[in-house]
């Protein structure tokens, strides 16, 4: 099996190869309950822009280390020394401190949508807890799945803030609109459980413990991976691309996409294996 | 505890404050089943500007007088000898009372809208009938809470016409876009219950009965004011700012958005709270 | 009862008028699944162009004829002797055949453009496979039933290509967004069944069999045909241009077109008849 | 000749009508060369909203009593004593002084926004001095004529700040795009002269002196009041609502404007007068 | 030289082929100042319709037959005796003559908009009258020139409605924006001559005479056609794709189109016959 | 005065501050007409990402180095060795050059969008040649002047491909729609020169040559400087964000971004300069 690596290889972040075509990023920082600190920002998107061009992966699964967290969120002690800290205890200009803002969420967005940008599916795999970034994370993946034992919270409002690097844009867009669950979650910072997130459609279904989660997961990316990843990559890419668009938009939007993508190889070797029952093989993209 | 009062004070509304920060709406004339006269729409465009920027309320519930109804939409035959009966019964030229009734519906469409754009929190909570209208209404507010023996009807077509003060374009973005089940409800008028409003999440969930549903209402209200309002507000405007825009477009906004906002002190005050385990308290806004 | 043909007649869809002012599109190429071969793309719009524009008819059911299928979706047979087979065996200039297939797939989309075009509303009746070009077809539609024993698949991965002819722009649209579980069936083509069409709200209900559900769907047309047209179709058509639009842009539309309609004789025929707790007849449209 | 007056009538406002349904209205605080001052806000808003209602007007021209001025734009001494000179000079949280500004800004923005929705034609006739809020005005307008002598100015930035009531959205619709020559005016608060405006398209064409320019704003909106103004009303109304949008979404909303407008009257007297060389006469709207 | 040819052929349009590559389409009612009866808008829409596919068509001059006019506009005679006359003289509800009259404008606005789609560059060639539908179908090509004696005009406020086949979504489109001319031609039917259209950018030049304009247009095509297909029809594609969307839309949209389109044979022939100073010759397309 | 620094400084782009808070980039390889090669994309996105930060910076000018060109576009002989020539000659799957096509594609739109997103108003100065991507580039910048001599072309069609990292998103825009002339100059990569680009708006003003026309930049942008660089800063992300999106859009983005941005206390330091007549003094931003 191809090994899947990064370089330079993170320190936060745990990248491996647990089936053909599949790759498996793991947050590890688990004694931290796998909270986001400043250097963990840059490496997440260095991971995802190399395994969005990389042709040995078509399918990411994301999951967090340890036994207790997907990830509790933006490490709220350091965000409090630095950037959120500062922003009242000098005498700058308000408008000044604004733009520095401006451009310190801008960055971070672009993070968290790096991860939206990946041109392979990606399943984000949740256990224990499941905090505020993990919502941005998770919105921004394709597929989620989940542990009995999850405990998902939108918390940007307990620390005084509306949700900003991608929270707010995407968990509408993927629990089906601005629905009363939605706002309710959103405005009280309430945690919530694996029934809620099964019945309101935050995940596609719900799994008994980390363990079988993960295989799970691997299972799925590998059926992924078992597709024609033209296929599958331009239909993440048409999906995505419509949200926010009429319908009109993206039909002219996918006529123009597959004008070039249908001259794939992919197609004749998909419909002449269907005849033949056989399994097709695709190259690698 | 701070009185909350519309000035001058509307005559078809109750106001109130059951908690702390907390506005409590009552639609109040039960023996019409709470039906919207044409004196009722300027209060309550009315009453939602002034609570919209009064500093004493944080969150505001809406619901309806009496056992019998949440509000059984307009006063079909108040209507009748207005504005919608008086359309053919005259000599006019179609086009020019095509302009009149124009006029008339965007500014019945702003009363409504009026709650959409109100800065604080709205849930409301529904028993008995509540057609027409009512969808409207509870459809232009965040929450929806409804007791088992609500009875709910887009009750439009059923009067010969396209429902044209907000449902039809904010029911699908509150309940998950154009499904099957709200092309149908708003197709065919037939009304339906508590079990498919929770199913298909038109509320958040069903309380037993009024009464509950009142206490319920004010504890939700008051929890969501102990948040910090510059965080509750952002998350509201954010989020319904989103609908209808692309994913770009609202992250940009909210970066926007959040430049001035993170430099609230309620920021500190909520991670100093979070690391003593103590419970913030907030200025007003 | 008025009989509702189509001229000139179509050769693989039976057209009947199974209740007043309802008319029922049955798929009829029993013996290949009613797999949609080339002859059928033009009958289809042929027919719902006609049916659109037919003032007998105010409701519409589609159905595929004999026990197996709605239908399996495009003929691959027949599709790889044609367009798609045809792209890469022959020493044409990529850029040429792009064109080619640009045009093609945009007349293809048109197809089922027709079908959510149509100004009355529609209701897809499923049983068996429902496979492909199903999705397409039953997305583009107000409504849809589906039996117990139906089999859904967004089948188009499986045969190298991205879904071109309107599933990755509607049915999001029609399932409440981009929801872990749209992203999962669609990027897996896995097929799915009545179970989690209703969980994801794909179906208004299920029903135990074809047979009831043609009774069903009939009662259910028959429902809608007896509302004012005028209020039924304003309906369909705001819901339809909501999407992908902003609140405010639609509210603006709403009133636009509500400045005709409420001009329209149905109203006070509505309003009175209920008044007289009488059925009210409405004419034609 | 029908008196047109605005109840309670304005105290820095003339109005008057000098011709068959034309209003006037005429900004007066031309000792300080019609600065606005903020009682003059709420009073502009309140003659706009009359007028577009008032069935005895069908154009509007805007102009600045006194030789010197259109209008200086917003009176600064004022604006330093009021909500802009206050921002910092207390010790609130930003984040509320933001939240309170953004009301204030939004408020002031809906007042020029009450002149953009006038659903009857609007033409500013500006002289001498044309700064910060004349260009915001005037860019709400649908004409502008201009006096050899006019200097015009987007002055904003020279007071620190973006123009936010208007022109930063207006401007570039009303001169073809965000030009160079657009982009130049706006980020320098340099002022230019009638010979730029009029080859960069901001007014029609440029008149002698102001004496001249009112003579031929009145002939101007006369012209326009002899037209039908169901179809002058739509011609304004659908122009402004195509942009920012597509041409697909503009053709539906002409359509849907149409179908309820093509039924005027003013279409069978216009055609019968233009066959028979006669002046046609229409009903007031 | 390569015959063009429409089958089955118009009867108002001559259609020939003055150039290689070159279509001319002539409207051809000389006598009735080229105004557009009934019968021509089928035959509009199907001439267009082919050409778009024609693969020896590579650009398309319009003109009008005769000394006196490119196109007087509607033929108002006709159209006062049906659709547009009848809408008021029977009792019809008005409601469904709404209903009718929207399908009727959609209908006609299809046509115009079939200009609008054709993949081949098109280019109107106006002298004299160019009256009301003139400015519809020459805002709906690529290029526009003009004789000296070209008379103008938006004539649609003068029969008493809005322009509704496409000037009010196009005309702000290619003149640049909701200008003051731009208003003020549209809102008053003021006729306007060649330098007025030169001045604000309608036509790309002005031309002598007729005679003259003919051969500028058949050049200016005959250049276009020399030039890559792929490219020329591209750069169309692209450019009418990007109006009332913002850039970042258009800019993914454009490296969609090239993704496939960059893979053409022309890239590599233009390039060497660059360096060969050759002229290229391309594939048909 | 300040030196501007770019780290690692670029080999060919020449960095300066000929005034206090002024950039200047120069593209500096002269002997290739300033041709874009391989290496100079990426510096080109890290000498705007480094400068649209650097608070030494409040406006930047861009030119060509030499006295032969601007850029002549793009360096088609390294293109045709590289990515642009390779497309066809190997024996890979059509749509897996095609995802590598849009990859590629997608990059280089970024490094021109690197200069549109720069947060400091930007100012191109072209001379002799500016071809191809020059355009792209310029039309990327706020400002555009340009000497006599200078000849533009829009010159993709002619190496046979639809401009694709730019032009077509951007050109439209800045000179006022998708006019005539824009049409014509993109659709037959004709060359224009200083009066076609003055008379269709695409440079602010025509100066007599190069020397004069960097004085003239020099100029502008110092005047710039002097400004407020919140006040500056904020008019060009307002208007930029404004394309493409609606007007009240806009007014709400507006809004959001000046409630932090007045607080700045440029605004108190401006006006305060304005009523002693002195020249104001701004912190770096």
């Amino acid at each position: 099996m191809t090994a899947i690596t990064i370089n330079p290889p993170p320190r936060y972040f745990n990248i491996s190869s647990p089936a053909e075509y599949v790759a498996h990023v793991e947050i590890n920082r688990p004694d931290k309950l796998n909270a986001f600190g400043p250097p963990m920002w840059p490496e997440l998107r260095h991971i995802f822009q190399q395994l969005s061009e990389n042709a040995d992966v078509r399918a990411i699964i994301i999951s967090g280390a340890g036994e207790k967290a997907f990830t509790a969120g933006l490490d709220v002690t350091a965000a409090s020394q630095g950037e959120l800290g500062s922003t009242n205890n000098d005498s700058a200009d308000p408008s000044r401190k604004a733009a520095k803002l401006r451009r310190h969420i801008l960055d971070y967005q672009d993070v968290i949508s790096s991860v939206a940008r990946c041109e392979k599916p990606t399943i984000a795999l949740m256990h224990g807890y499941a905090y505020g970034l993990a919502i941005d994370l998770s919105s921004a993946c394709d597929i989620r799945l989940a542990t009995k034992d999850v405990k998902f919270c939108v918390k940007e409002v307990d620390i005084g803030l509306a949700a900003d690097v991608g929270t707010l844009s995407r968990f509408p867009k993927v629990i089906g609109g601005l629905t009363s669950w939605a706002k309710e979650v959103c405005l009280t910072a309430r945690p919530w459980g694996a029934e809620e997130a099964d019945k309101n459609g935050y995940v596609s279904r719900i799994v008994s413990n980390k363990a079988e989660m993960i295989q799970e997961g691997i299972k799925l990316a590998s059926y992924i991976a078992t597709k024609s990843p033209v296929a599958v990559q331009g239909t993440k890419n048409i999906l995505d691309a419509a949200w926010g668009r009429t319908v009109e938009d993206n039909l002219n939007y996918t006529a123009t996409w597959n004008m070039g993508m249908l001259q794939s190889t992919d197609v004749q070797r998909a419909m002449l294996s269907g005849i033949q029952k056989k399994t097709p093989k695709f190259e690698k993209l």
